[in-house]
């Protein structure tokens, strides 16, 4: 098996794309008597229309915990499908003292088969290190986040989590996630780490691409860029996603 | 229906008890080849020896979530049965941004029917508001926790945490966690906030049960004491139960 930071690196190149589809099926989209066998059906169609253009996906477990135990038999279902080409992230933002992360990341890792996971850094690195420990499995820290009210716990926090990132990657696995609405904080981000970033807050959230390729530019073969809304909800998702992936690539070249 | 701050008040007079059972049924606690349904028994077992002792059951989802979409039928099994004389607390420390959370909110609150889940702090404000706009169901947010590394980032952190609780409780049904193996931090967190405590780290974690009653004598009335191993995994679970509900009255009163 390929370790994660090698499989990253190759669906990154295969597909020339550094492009992150997060599957993000709200049902709040649809009318409201949408029906959890309509999402399925449409969440397959946006791993379909978008194979060609996506390094990565990254399903985000709100929008199938709240189906209960029928959403995670949708998600074990919508994994299987997407299949071995791209990286599939967890999008669940797990964090919890050593024992119960160990659990965590057999949910993940071995129950899902997911190749990575999102965790989240505020009990510290006993509840990020149980998810370290198998180089073919990658961690995604929480370190700048993209939404407005962040900088409150955040901006005391984020050296240390930086910090606590560098000392848990023996097995050169980790990596975090920087939203892409501040760009000063990326690039202070960028300067203190050369982890994988796992970059959200371009697309609906209304981040600078040209600015985040330049930031990370160095950095390129590793980094993913995650598209949510402005391409799985897309009257033409396919034709969204090779836009999107069209001006990635302009950005990269440029 | 009545507000999380009366059910709460109500669970723990009618069972003079501030004992919340933490069911983390680990599944490495049982023979290597022990199944779901083993396991599903033996969480029954625990809520059916423990129910005249405890004011609340908090399952932990990592302990389910590992069984994938299986493990969540479980969580819906078990919840049914434990049924509307006790807190039900999701310990389930979500985080996300505001949509998102919206959906977590959802999920642990509407699906499963819980009174309350345990959430993360690190997003900010606007990823723990979304749980609060129902008085009727309770958010305890982490603040200090019990696992050896937390001060890393809670250091920094905690003070900013009470202040963003102290904003998003205008329905009066935020609380905090806050670990006992750190008396010192946890009189600090105390002298800050009035709000109810979730308080993990007494039992198989070594906390300390006089002085945490001691620093919460006040606020006995919306104070939550948890304890998972050290009573679920007991020869005589009833008998462990019984046995720490007896001291810990016997703190109160003294």
């Amino acid at each position: 098996m390929l370790s994660f930071k090698n499989k990253l690196k190759k669906s990154i190149e295969d597909k020339s794309s550094n492009l992150c589809v997060g599957i993000d099926i709200d049902k709040n989209h649809f009318s409201s008597d949408v029906k959890l066998q309509d999402l399925k059906e449409y969440s397959l169609k946006v791993v379909d229309s978008t194979r060609e253009f996506a390094a990565a996906y990254k399903p985000n477990l709100a929008f199938f915990e709240e189906w209960g135990s029928e959403g995670l038999v949708w998600l074990e279902e919508l994994i299987q499908e997407i299949g071995n080409e791209h990286i599939i992230i967890a999008d669940a933002k797990r964090g919890d003292i050593g024992n119960s992360a160990k659990h965590y990341a057999n949910a993940f890792f071995n129950h899902f088969n997911c190749d990575a996971i999102t965790v989240n850094p505020y009990m510290g690195a006993d509840s990020i290190e149980p998810f370290c420990s198998n180089p073919e499995k990658g961690v995604y820290v929480l370190c700048v986040t993209s939404n407005p009210s962040a900088s409150k716990i955040q901006d005391d926090s984020f050296k240390n989590v930086i910090d606590l990132t560098n000392n848990t990657n023996q097995n050169k696995n980790v990596g975090l996630v920087v939203g892409a609405t501040k760009m000063e904080k990326m690039e202070e981000v960028r300067a203190l780490s050369k982890l994988p970033f796992l970059i959200p807050g371009i697309g609906a959230q209304g981040g600078d691409l040209e600015n985040t390729i330049k930031i990370n530019e160095q950095f390129i073969e590793s980094t993913l860029i995650n598209v949510s809304r402005s391409i799985i909800f897309a009257d033409d998702i396919s034709a969204a996603a090779r836009e999107f992936l069209e001006k990635m690539r302009g950005c990269v070249e440029g």
